[in-house]
C-alpha cells in the first residue's frame, strides 16, 4: 500500500476480518488507522469463516480464500477499481510450489501463482495482481523497517495445524539444510513451469476448438481422428478440460482419471465403454470419443428414431423423433424409376417395388428374431441384429431405428439398404414406391 | 534378468565393480554365480571409481555413473546387444524428481528418467531401457520372494553422505508424514512433466532450425525477428541449447543465465552487448543475436576487411581478407558513365571522377580525425566515425573497413557512399574510374 501510495496510484484499502482469531477486530482497527494516516478510503469486510467452512465442508484455508476474494472483488467493482492487488511474496510462491508438489495436484499446481490473473474466478472485468510475487519476505520487512512502517503478525501463521504453515515453518527450513538457497530454486522452478504451462494451455485452447464435436450439460464428444494425432501432453489437457466441462465442481481431476481415458482410447474395451470415476463413463462411437455422466443420455438427434409403430400412407409422410421424417410416393412412371434409382442413389432414399397394387407399408421398430435379406447378397437371409452390428449402427439407437415393412417383412432399413425381395424388377401389376428419409434441417 | 529370461529374451549379464566397497568382489562373484545358474553369459567390468572421481573432480556418484554406462554400452556393442536394460524402479524415479526439484536443476531435471532413451550420451545405435521404471521396489522384492530369488543389498545405499540416499532414507519417509502416498504423486508428476517436456523439446527443435543463422565453435547467431516471436517457454529452451552448443561441457546452464539473455534482448544495454557468465557474452547486431565466448571472434567474412594499406593500380585489383576484392577500371567512354552510374547503382560499385589524369588511388583503413563528405549532403563534412555509426557498420569491423582515397581524402566508403568531391561532373581533363567491391562467392 505504501508503495502504491508513493508511486501515485489512487488506493482503496480493503481489509477482511475472517473471524478466526479473537484479536482480529483489533487488527482491523490497526489497518483502519494506517489507512486514515495516509488519508485513503478504508473498507472493512467480515465473515465467520469457521462457520462457513463447516457448512460447506471446506477447510478453513479454502473457506477463507473464497470469502476473502469474493469480498475484495465485490468492493473493487463498487469502487470502480482498476485492479485488486494482494501482497503474496516470493516466499509464498516457493511455499505454494512445494505444497502443490507434495499434494501432487496435477498439471496446474506446479506453476504456483501468477503476477497477473485475468480473467479470474471472481471477475471478468477486474484483474488480480501480485506485484510483490518476486520480492522476498526479508526484503519487504527491511523496506518496512527503513520506512518506519509498523506491521502486524498474524499468529495463525505460526499454527502448524495448517498445512501451509507446516511447509513454511518446518519443511522449508529443513530442506534448506539439504540445499542452501532452496527457496530461490523453488521460485525459479515455478517461473519456468509457468512459461511452459502458458504455451501448453495456448496449444490446448487451439486444439480444443478443433477436437470438440458436440457438447451438452451431460456429455462431450471429441473427434477421434483429431484427438489421436495430438501429442500426449495436449491429449491429457484436452481430456482434463473435457471432464471439467461436465463436472465443473470436481475438486481435482487427477492423474489416474485422465490416464484411464487415454489408455481406453489406445486400447478400447470390448464393449467400447468404461467407467472412469467421478460418475463418468467414456465410450467410442463412430469416430467420436464420448465422455458422459452415468445417467446422462447421449444425443440421438443425429439419428432417425421412431416415435411409435404406424402405417405409412401412399402417398404419405410420417414424423419421427427430433425433426426426422419419412416420406413415401408412388411413382406413375415406373420405367424411369430404375435409372433414377441408380443415378440418384444415396443412403437417404430408396426405390422399392411392391408385389401388387394393394400392398401397403408399415413403419415399426425391430423385434426379436427379425431377419433381413440385404440387396446385393443374392437373397441371402441374415439376422437384422447382425446387419446392424456390421454397419456399426450405434447400439443405443438400434431399438428405435425405423424399419419400412411390407406385412412383416423388412423392405428398407432407412439410411442403409433395401431388401433383395423388394428390388426393382419391372414385374407386371407391381407398384414402385420412392421413399425418402430426411431431417427438417435438410429441407 | 529373471523376467527377461522367462519371457524368452536372450540375455547377457554385465556387472560393474565400482571398487568403492571392500566386499564388492564378493558381490560380483554372487552375480556371476546367478548368471551361471541361468546359463547366460556373464561379463565383469572393474574400475577404481574413487580415484577416477578425484582425478576428474567429480562426485563419487557422477564418476560411478560415467564409468558404469561406458562399460555397459561398450559391452553391448561388442556382444551385438539390442538394448542395455537397467533396473531403475518407480521409487528411484520419485527420488530423482525430488532430488532435481531440490537442486533446482532447471528445465530438464523435473522430468526424471525415461523408459527409453535413444539416442543417448553413450550410443547412437543402442537404446537404454528402464523396463521397471513404473514398478515399485516393494513389488520387485515381493516378486523375488515369491520366485525364491536371492538378492544383495548394497550397503552404500544406507550411507547418508550420498545425497540420493539422504533423500531416500530420510526425506521421503518424512514427507510421507505430510502427504501419505507422496512417492506415487512424485512419480506421476515426473510422468506428466515428461509428456510436457517431450512436446516442448519437439517445438524447440523445429524453431531451432529456423532461428539459427550462423554457428561456429566460438559463437552462435540467432535471427532476432524469429526469436522475438517465440513464446517464452521456447525462447528459454533455444537460448539454453545455444549456450550448450558453445559450452557443451557446462555443468548446468541455469535459470539466471538464460534469463539474463532474454532480458537483454527485451531491453538491450546501450553498448548492445553484455556478459552473461560462463565466459560468454551476448551482443545484438543487424537483426542478429550473437552468443559468443569472451575471447571468440565474430565472423567477419560477411564484411570487407582490409589486410594492409596499399595503392590501387588503375586498372587494378586488390585482395582484402577472406575472399573480398576491390577492382578499379578507368572508363574511356566518360559520357556514358553517369547514366550507367544511375542505372546500375548499387552499394557494391561506384563511379568517381578524379580531378586530373595523373591522380592515383590508395586503399587504407580509418585514422583518428578522418572526415567524409557524403554525396547528397551538398558537400557538408562529417566525422567518418559518425558516418559509420549512422549507417550501423558493426563496431568490430570499422577499424579495418577499406577506404578508397585520393591523396588523404576519402573518395568512396565501399558498400556505402562516394564523396561529394568525387561525384561525376564531366570536368575537362578529369578521369572517371569505375570501382567494384565483390566477394569471390559472387563471381
Amino acid at each position: 500500500m505504501d508503495l502504491f501510495y508513493r508511486t501515485g496510484y489512487p488506493v482503496v484499502v480493503a481489509h477482511f476480518d475472517h473471524g478466526i482469531r479473537p484479536e482480529s477486530k483489533q487488527d482491523a482497527r490497526f489497518v483502519e488507522r494506517v489507512a486514515q494516516s495516509y488519508n485513503v478510503p478504508f473498507i472493512l469486510g467480515k465473515a465467520h469463516v469457521p462457520r462457513y467452512a463447516e457448512e460447506h465442508n471446506l477447510s478453513i484455508e479454502e473457506a477463507s480464500r473464497i470469502k476473502r476474494y469474493q469480498f475484495l472483488f465485490e468492493q473493487a467493482e463498487k469502487n470502480a477499481c482498476q485492479t485488486v492487488a494482494v501482497a503474496h511474496n516470493a516466499d509464498d510462491q516457493a511455499e505454494t510450489l512445494l505444497m502443490h508438489l507434495l499434494r501432487g495436484s496435477g498439471m496446474d499446481g506446479l506453476t504456483g501463482m501468477a503476477f497477473h490473473t485475468f480473467p479470474n474466478p471472481w471477475s471478468n472485468t477486474i484483474p488480480l495482481a501480485r506485484p510483490l510475487l518476486n520480492t522476498w519476505r526479508t526484503d519487504i520487512e527491511e523496506y518496512c523497517t527503513s520506512r518506519g512502517l509498523k506491521y502486524l503478525l498474524d499468529r495463525t501463521n505460526l499454527d502448524s495445524r495448517y498445512f501451509r504453515n507446516r511447509i513454511r515453518n518446518e519443511l522449508i527450513p529443513e530442506l534448506e539444510t539439504y540445499i542452501p538457497g532452496l527457496h530461490k530454486r523453488l521460485w525459479q522452478t515455478a517461473d519456468l513451469l509457468q512459461g511452459d504451462q502458458n504455451l501448453l494451455e495456448e496449444i490446448t485452447q487451439k486444439e480444443w476448438s478443433v477436437n470438440v464435436a458436440q457438447k451438452d450439460s451431460g456429455f462431450l464428444a471429441l473427434r477421434l481422428p483429431d484427438f489421436n494425432r495430438l501429442p500426449l501432453a495436449i491429449k491429457r489437457r484436452v481430456v482434463r478440460k473435457a471432464i471439467y466441462e461436465i463436472r465443473p465442481n470436481a475438486r481435482d481431476v487427477d492423474y489416474a482419471i485422465v490416464n484411464r481415458v487415454i489408455r481406453f482410447v489406445e486400447k478400447p474395451t470390448k464393449t467400447k465403454k468404461t467407467d472412469i470415476g467421478l460418475g463418468l463413463k467414456v465410450l467410442l462411437e463412430e469416430g467420436l470419443l464420448f465422455i458422459t455422466t452415468w445417467e446422462g443420455e447421449l444425443p440421438s438427434d443425429e439419428w432417425p428414431q421412431l416415435k411409435e409403430e404406424s402405417p405409412l400412407e401412399l402417398p404419405g409422410e410420417l414424423e419421427l423423433q427430433k425433426g426426422w421424417k419419412i416420406q413415401a410416393v408412388v411413382l406413375s412412371n415406373q420405367k424411369g424409376a430404375k435409372e433414377n434409382a441408380i443415378k440418384n442413389s444415396d443412403l437417404y432414399q430408396a426405390w422399392i417395388e411392391l408385389p401388387h397394387q394393394k400392398a401397403s407399408l408399415l413403419i415399426r421398430s425391430r423385434k426379436p428374431g427379425d431377419v433381413f435379406k440385404p440387396l446385393g447378397m443374392g437373397g441371402k437371409k441374415m439376422k437384422l441384429s447382425d446387419f446392424m452390428i456390421n454397419l456399426k449402427i450405434p447400439c443405443r439407437v438400434r431399438n428405435r431405428w425405423p424399419l419400412i415393412c411390407v406385412g412383416d417383412e423388412i423392405a428398407w432399413v432407412p439410411g442403409y439398404r433395401i431388401a433383395h425381395t423388394f428390388r426393382l424388377g419391372g414385374k407386371k401389376r407391381s407398384k414402385v414406391v420412392h421413399l425418402r428419409l430426411y431431417h427438417h434441417k435438410d429441407i
